[in-house]
């Protein structure tokens, strides 16, 4: 009893009963953009991340005979809707952005089209997974940027909300650009590499803390990172370590990776110090490495202090996304099949920025002749887009400015992931997915939106046919 | 190739196989207490959650064929260690204070007494279930606290970090005190009350806002909740539902429960103009329910301001615990089974909160003659407790001062849940658990240590016996 399929609010369920039940409704086509409406953290950008997991779900899902007999249970839903449950397969369509792609608020990432059920019955599974591994991915970039090109390695499954937290979380982190997860069923599930060496109880088991760390050398001589903070940093941790570390030295070892994990007190003194006492003992290729409740931030800080620190281990907030744990994306209908046409549909709201983009669209990203993302746009679904010479556009935040991309190249950013109800696409490996958010924010996104502090914002533009489109359904009132 | 028993950090099993190779270590019998440091969001205690998904993972555990495999091709392992894997068991003991139990910073909520090598396997899932479900649970009921009485519904999935987090979320909710929950597969697995009526996209669908509510009240005229903030709450909304409303009495239906839902806007002022809209036309017995971005301090700034709200929909800062998304429950070794006797052990820090308690123990609850949790008391295992007469205790912040229990009930909070690897118990319904807690808060539960504004701390006291050891241990520095 634990069918994926079941993963929704029960709205839905309500819902898709009532369309299914209504002949006039049925059948109808529907379009649901899936898009989020602010960066987490006053960011310039987020990461998509989620698209694998989305698909796989989509593809897969049925409902088994315990599922629909809970339903029924209920007494809320009709007897031939529960029957078409049993049966019941997604045979839509779906387009999304590459998974991995920089993106920016109020733009479908992902638009669902199929009918109004199946549509409808989708919603709450794909906003998770979205926003889930959005916010870690996006969170795990800055953790990431901040430790300047040192590694970080996810040690969060312990304080990850549950074990999909903890699993896609990790994966998540890698897209994000960690070089490693704690998380061993997320090593297995996607080929990441995985790290470990030892906790405090290691240490609290053996007689002493020297004990400790030989039995730990002999055993693992080729990936030795001893944690020295149980008892007494200075005073016995990193003297025992280094004991331990010259022993290997005179049997001839010389290990691989080797060195020290502090994990609690002052991290920036702490390294400082063990980093003076390690050199003093001539083991000056010895590692440091820090954990402790770091994020972006403390990690800024310790590097400003210059602490020698190798890598970082780093857990509850980045796994958590702490400093602000919602991914807002929402899932709204934008547009209803009717006569063979599409009727868009607006979600009106007091300011601009919450009312919805309407209509079926394409979203193309807008690049200089150096390569540089200097706009997304959005125009009319199918809409003839040729930048490259003179090419008219409405900023909406200024739509009485007359404005041009010349010289531009435009790049359609959704792509068919889901046909008829089957995948379109090979799975993408992770390590590929975090080399492409790499590459973009070296080569393509400008270092102005990536900033930490009050970055640029990016723009979202409309051609003047979809402005004009909203303008006229904001005028008539719904 | 989802195996929960491989949801654990690599260390764990790094640790295993040393501990497993070692002749000295390997029969080891150990104890490890999970505890926490810090009530989240400056509150005076938190909720236990999750002891049932823990139970069962712990006497579920095994490893697959596929996952030796994973582990064998990290060629970090030996291959007895590996063959071990392949029949591993728990086969330890477990004890733990009851589900749903209001529980203080630093006291052993679960002991873990096994094999080194067991023991140390299981510490990252059980940490995960412990600080995941008894988060939530602790902010939900700080939520449903602010809603006085008011109903409050979890809508939290599609911002919950991944499903285990939506559907544990969905329990913990209710464990915290929320009458019901969106998500549907919570619903199912754990036997709650399950709620949904529409989004806006029921509204969307249809030609028109009062067509999309005639077909709603047609399809549902027993529970009949109208959204009513898609276009304009005041202008058509709540008028569209009146008139529905007003439809449905003329054809003699009374529905057993009707009314609209606000999920934007200004709620106060939304929500009291709904009313005298619906009072006006005589829908007195209508409800207004709300939505969107809920917590305690906005619900508590609602009812301040007399906005005349039914019930609550509480959503992403509910099922993430916003305010404070991280607790930090840790597993530390305490005690080391020698020569058929148990030597403590302790984790030493600067700080003596962060030192951790060491040996086997027993945890009382005491109660004052009104039946009024006056504190909590951590004494050597075994050790005679009779607060009835005069028990001299210390209070390890004051350890000068000559305190006295006198006239006073003590209440053991551990109680065995695994034995020899099995449950020794039936699992508990939610609503029990749900009712426990209830229980405890309204008649056992100091409201000084209740309020959200510098509750009082609740006492963590320690017999002399053991306070004395604990000053030994920390004399020793190790």
């Amino acid at each position: 009893m634990n069918n994926i399929a079941m993963m929704m609010d029960l709205y839905e369920m309500t819902m898709a009963n009532g369309y299914f039940l209504d002949p006039e409704v049925r059948d109808t086509k529907v379009a649901f953009d899936v898009f989020y409406r602010r960066n987490p953290d006053g960011a310039g950008f987020a990461i998509f991340a989620g698209l694998e997991q989305i698909v796989e779900y989509i593809t897969e899902m049925h409902f088994e005979k315990d599922d629909v007999e809970y339903l029924r249970s209920l007494h809320i839903y009709d007897e031939k809707f529960l029957k078409y449950l049993e049966d019941f397969r997604f045979h839509g369509d779906v387009y999304a952005f590459e998974e991995g792609t920089i993106i920016y608020p109020n733009e479908p990432v992902i638009t669902v089209v199929a009918d109004i059920v199946e549509a409808q019955l989708i919603e709450t599974e794909i906003l998770a997974q979205f926003n889930h591994q959005s916010l870690i991915a996006t969170k795990a970039h800055r953790v990431v940027r901040a430790a300047g090109g040192r590694g970080v390695s996810d040690f969060g499954a312990r304080r990850a909300h549950g074990n999909d937290a903890a699993v896609n979380g990790a994966r998540a982190c890698m897209i994000g650009g960690c070089g490693s997860t704690a998380t061993v069923l997320a090593g297995q599930k996607f080929g990441i590499p995985v790290t470990g060496t030892m906790a405090h109880s290691w240490v609290m088991l053996y007689q002493d803390e020297l004990t400790a760390f030989r039995r730990f050398a002999e055993r693992y001589p080729n990936n030795c990172i001893l944690l020295v903070d149980t008892y007494d940093v200075v005073g016995s941790g990193v003297p025992n370590a280094i004991k331990v570390f010259q022993e290997m030295k005179e049997q001839g070892i010389q290990p691989a990776n080797y060195g020290i994990r502090i994990d609690s007190g002052d991290l920036a003194y702490l390294s400082k110090k063990a980093r003076r006492m390690l050199d003093a003992a001539d083991l000056t290729d010895a590692k440091i490495i820090v954990s402790n409740s770091l994020d972006e931030n403390t990690i800024s800080s310790l590097l400003k202090q210059e602490a020698p620190i190798n890598a970082f281990g780093v857990g509850e907030r980045m796994i958590t996304a702490k400093s602000e744990p919602v991914f807002g994306g929402v899932y709204k209908l934008c547009a209803v099949g009717r006569d063979g046409d599409w009727e868009p549909r607006i979600k009106i709201s007091d300011t601009l920025e919450k009312t919805t983009n309407p209509g079926l669209k394409d979203v193309y990203r807008i690049y200089d002749a150096n390569g540089m993302a200097i706009a997304d746009l959005i125009v009319r679904a199918g809409e003839k887009v040729d930048v490259r010479e003179d090419y008219r556009f409405v900023d909406p935040a200024r739509p009485w400015k007359q404005l041009r991309f010349q010289n531009c190249m435009a790049k359609k950013l959704q792509k068919k992931v889901v046909e008829n109800g089957r995948r379109t696409f090979d799975p993408v490996p992770v390590p590929e997915i975090a080399a492409f958010v790499k590459r973009q924010l070296e080569t393509e996104i400008w270092k102005e939106e990536q900033r930490f502090e009050n970055p640029h914002p990016h723009y979202l533009d409309m051609s003047p046919a979809y402005y004009q489109m909203k303008m006229v359904l904001l005028g008539q009132g719904k």
